[in-house]
Order: C-alpha cells, then structure tokens, then sequence
C-alpha cells in the first residue's frame, strides 16, 4: 500500500504507537491519497504527511507537555484537551528524529488536529483524512464521507462543526482555533457563492 | 417597576427602539434586578444596565457599522452577524447621548452579546438576564432559567452553548470570544470544584 521508499520510515512511526493506531495511520494514508488526487493536491506529500500525522499520538501526555514547553511550541494548548497536544509535537519529532524538512508536509502534521485559519490544501487533505479514513466511527461520520467526495471544505468544516457538538455535548473546552477554522472555511465558500 | 429616577433615560431609551424590544427591555431590567440580588450584585447598577443594554439594537445596520467604524470600537465584530455590533455601539452611544460614565456599566452593555473572558458579575447578571427574560423563547430557555435560580456561570455557560449550536446547526459564523467565555466559565466552574 504505502510507497516502498517509505518503508523504513513506516517501519519508525509504526514502533511509536499501538497496533490500533498504526491501522489508523494506514487508513489516513490511504484516504489522504485519494483526497489528494481527488481535489488536485500533491499525492506524495499528502501520503508522507499523514503516514506522520500521528507520530506522537500515543507518547505519554508527560512527554508530550515537556516537549511543548521546553520547545516552546503553541504553549496555549497545555491548557486544552491533551488530544491537541501530538499534532505540535509530532511535527517537531519527524524534523528532528527523521529529518522531514518539508515545511508544507510539516504544517499539515501540525494543524491536522485543531485545524487553522488560512489551510493550505495539504493541510485540508490530511486532516480530513483522518476524519473520514474508513476505520473512523462517530455520529455524522457517514454525511462527511459522502461530502468529502465533492466538497472538500465543505466536508472539513461539518467535520469540525461535528467537534465543536462533541466537545459541547460534553461540556469540554473548545479550542478557538477550531472555531477560527471553521468560520474561514464558511467565509471563503461564502466568497466562491458570491463570485460564481 | 423602574426606579422613579430613571424614567427620563428610560424614556429616551423608548424612543430607540420597538415596542417590543421595549417589552424585552423591561423584562431584562426585572431579570437583572433578580440576579443581582440572588447572587449579591449591585442592583442599582444591574438594572441601569439592563435598561440600557439594548440602545441601539434597533438602529440600522448601516448606523451601526458607520460608528463602529468611526470610532475604532472592535471593528472585527465586522465581519460577524450583525447581531453584535448593537453591544459596543450602545455602550458608546450612552456615554455620549446621557453621560452614563460607571465603567461597569457600559462594560456590561457592551459585552451582554457575545461575553468575554474574564466577565464581571454585572456582566453575568445582563448577559444572563437576557436569555431568561419572560419573554425570550428558544429551545433550553426553561433550563436555563432553572440553572439561573442557584448557578449563575452554569446558567451562562448553558446560554452561550445554546448560542453557538444555533449557529452551527444554521451554518453561521461563530464569534470567537463567545467560545472563550464559555471556556473561561467552564474553567473557573472546575477550579472551584477542585477547591472545595
């Protein structure tokens, strides 16, 4: 499935998380692929990126702070959800363990979880991916799926608006930054409507 | 029902607006004088808030945004619902059309729409008055009413969720300081609990 040149890499991110997860990472990477070749992004970067995106997932929360802190990385997060932690984190570790200096293939690591204003495409197609890979079960999941082949910000923002009723269903903080995410992508379909 | 001193503002305020965003006024006056004395505010003040909270919500968007602009007053707002711009126009408007000069007060008009962080309690009182006032109906007011008799963050923190799932089930922008006092509330709820 995964390209032959990625193997030894592959072989890296697998030893850093469970087995459940490392199935997940093959998911994403195989609906990043196609969400890339389906809305004309960089099929190659797009696989990388999500065969990475989750590289410090299952790093304990301890190491996930210490790195945050000490690296100086988006430090707001240590007062969110630890699940928002990995995605700085992970980022960081593939430049430095394995010397991923593509910056694209980076911030696409670093904003899949709470997304950001202004996604780039690959950003878009990563964290999408990882929404709607086939081993993913969530109310709605089925609806994004379905928009996902047509709509590619439309899919991203129902899929952070689907977060956004988890975390209020749960009475979670909401990270804002997900908030500001979702109301570009709203703002510039908005825009398209209105050019076309 | 309001005090006999302030029946001149009350009928300059009048004169600003419906007939029925008069009824709600007087509603969120007597639901603020309510709270304030449930939750050891100042009722005085509460109630000159309430009374004004609304000046210029019926004014027309293109006034709104022309002082809005003006004046500098967070001109970000402009990109969000008309909705919240009335807040800081009216907060403005007061001090210059009655003097109205107590911080507190117009702190609390020009916050009541989308809250902030790090809300006073005469903020809470307007802000909360606003959702439970008799004549409000929406899906969860009589919940948020019952919260409002013991919980005054509670009771808050409900109404701005209710808010941000109106806007995400109508696919609308939601304003990101609205998610950082539902955040900040939610936070301090826990620090207390931790606490005691």
């Amino acid at each position: 499935m995964l390209k032959t040149e990625l193997a030894p890499l592959a072989e890296a991110v697998r030893r850093q998380m469970s087995e459940r997860r490392w199935t997940h990472t093959l998911g994403v990477v195989g609906a990043a692929r196609e969400l890339a070749q389906r809305f004309g992004g960089d099929a190659d970067k797009a696989e990388l990126a999500a065969l990475l995106h989750d590289y410090a997932k299952d790093w304990p929360a301890e190491r996930l702070e210490r790195v945050l802190r000490e690296q100086g990385l988006a430090t707001d997060l240590l007062e969110y959800d630890k699940e928002l932690w990995h995605a700085h984190v992970g980022a960081w570790a593939v430049r430095k363990e394995h010397g991923i200096a593509d910056e694209e293939v980076l911030d696409a690591i670093r904003w899949h979880t709470s997304g950001r204003e202004g996604m780039t495409l690959l950003d878009k197609i990563v964290c999408l991916a990882d929404y709607i890979e086939p081993g993913r079960e969530y109310p709605g999941a089925d609806r994004i799926r379905e928009l996902s082949r047509h709509d590619l910000d439309g899919a991203l923002a129902a899929a952070f608006d689907g977060t956004i009723r988890f975390l209020l269903e749960r009475g979670r903080l909401i990270y804002p930054l997900t908030v500001l995410a979702r109301n570009d992508l709203l703002r510039r379909a908005r825009q398209r409507r209105e050019q076309s």
